[in-house]
């Protein structure tokens, strides 16, 4: 049985998509319970398959502070100890729930995660990995690591993420031999800053990945990586902009078909349905979530305004990184080598 | 009497573009000549009206060296002496000409600015000011500084930054007081990296900006201020990506409307025109180049596929700052108060 502690009050639409979410993954796996932590009156009218309840296979943890979008992270995980991410985070840290997924505060659910759950011995900072389309390439996506957990990051913490991404690559994403490299601002190995040169070097000597150099921003949608590598401050920094140039751009050319003359209008008409199923492209809501990795169980953060589809994603992913052990490989390679500073 | 010294050899398509726009540029203004460095032979062929070079308003310098894009800049800059680039810095230098334009490698124009044209006294490390227009906002574009000259920055770059590109901004932009934002990974004050939250308070306590507060680079493309701030290679990153995104999402759309179904490929006909008229919007070529602010001379680089036009409005920048004493303006900056280390 695997156990799922969902925070079902953080997100935009919460709880109603979360418990959705909850129905709809139930149904397509017998062998999984799913925790839903949040105010139970509200819980409950969502739910409208009492049998999951009385099965036990949904069980309601009522807790009666939320922490907002606007609560400062750190604060908020110490001062709102029965909220729904912090009591979640804690059904997993004391072995009552074996993943975490959350719509909530991303920089509290760090925490959580970080100070809660707790980290992995050997690994000094966990890091955020985002899963972000591409246009074209071998594979539909590519990793990001770290895309935000750390704003100051060191050549060491680099080196741990590509270990920590190489497995869930592995394990999850099913690459035999995921292709790493490092987010710089040049192709040769001389390139950039005092870090990524440092952390270039580190990659490079580095036997258990397969470390294909340097990655240029601009070449990111191509696809030319597995897993890219970059501190937390520049990786968010690109996640971002990735998000809303793509955004941006594609609601300037929907204004463009909707605002333009007759024949422009007519073009797009013609041209909406091709364009809504290759644009499926960039829908991110069977991507799954961003993964908090390097912490003792999955913390998985979908997006704010997730809705229940991605969401349930979400819980699919917790739960194959459960089976797949992903938290206890990445364990592994900290036990037996000299990578960690503990 | 304005000079410019063009750099005729460095880029995608010269010298055949540097010639073309050298020759359109004079043909708008009286007050000016342009030193063309390059191999004779090659500009000779190009000029369509040899009454420029009678009249000395074109005046060929021959160089028989090109730093190509492959070559490592600082050593090519030491080493290629007699090069198109360094010779029309040497000019600059040496009071013959007052701004240098070039297409070719940047960061060996880099270097050529720093080590040749020289950097203004109190100016730690010059930057490299980017231009990147806006999808919506009051602005056609906003002002990226530091775009990429530095990969290791410190807090105190980033406040001269915001000082420099202040002074081009109302003097070149004719902003009269440009909204200036730090790029952060959060919009509130406590955010982001020690770097970030270092060069907050220094923005924030600056008496000579309007320092509008942290943006992220989610919502760059809104146009949310006239100057950003950035350490450079973050900014680089940045900067590659937004290229990298509208490249690769426009070269996709452009798929879908020629490679789908015949009422798709009608459909795309229809809106062809409105879409080349309204995506004009992204076109940089009457932007000008992105500048290295922060030495004793406008210093100028055109994208290395650049055309005729688009170095034709470098050409037209470099007069502006030349007019606007740019240069100037910032020295005075930094003459009169504590920023500077030296």
């Amino acid at each position: 049985m695997i156990r799922i502690a969902l925070d079902a009050m953080g997100g935009d639409f919460s709880p109603q998509e979360e418990v959705k979410a909850a129905m709809a993954a139930l149904q397509k796996y017998e062998d999984m319970q799913i925790l839903l932590f949040g105010d139970p009156a509200q819980i409950k009218e969502q739910i409208s398959k009492p049998q999951l309840l009385k099965e036990e296979r949904i069980i309601i943890m009522p807790t009666d502070e939320i922490i907002t979008m606007e609560d400062e992270p750190v604060k908020a995980i110490r001062r709102k100890k029965n909220s729904s991410m912090v009591r979640a985070a804690k059904a997993v840290k004391e072995g009552q729930a074996d993943a975490l997924v959350s719509s909530g505060n991303t920089g509290a659910l760090l925490a959580a995660g970080l100070l809660v759950v707790g980290r992995i011995k050997g690994i000094d900072r966990p890091g955020l990995m985002a899963i972000i389309p591409t246009l074209k390439g071998n594979r539909p996506n590519f990793i990001l690591m770290d895309s935000g957990a750390n704003a100051d990051t060191k050549a060491v913490n680099l080196h741990q993420f590509s270990i920590i991404a190489n497995v869930y690559a592995q394990q999850i994403l099913e690459i035999p031999q995921p292709r790493v490299a490092l987010l710089n601002n040049g192709s040769e190995a001389s390139k950039g800053s005092s870090l990524s040169k440092e952390a270039f070097q580190l990659l490079n000597h580095e036997e258990r990945i397969h470390f294909i150099g340097n990655v240029e921003s601009k070449t990111l949608l191509d696809g030319p990586a597995d897993i890219v590598i970059a501190d937390g401050f520049t990786g968010n920094a690109v996640l971002k902009n990735i998000e809303g140039v793509a955004t941006g751009l594609l609601g300037y050319i929907k204004d463009i078909l909707t605002e333009s003359g007759l024949l422009t209008k007519i073009g797009g008409l013609l041209i909406k349905s091709a364009f809504k199923k290759k644009l499926q492209i960039l829908d991110t809501s069977k991507a799954g979530g961003a993964v908090l990795l390097g912490v003792k169980a999955p913390v998985i953060k979908t997006h704010g305004s997730a809705k229940a589809e991605a969401i349930m994603y979400g819980i699919f992913q917790a739960r194959a990184m459960v089976e797949g052990r992903v938290a206890e490989r990445i364990s592994h390679h900290f036990d037996q080598n000299s990578l960690g500073n503990d």
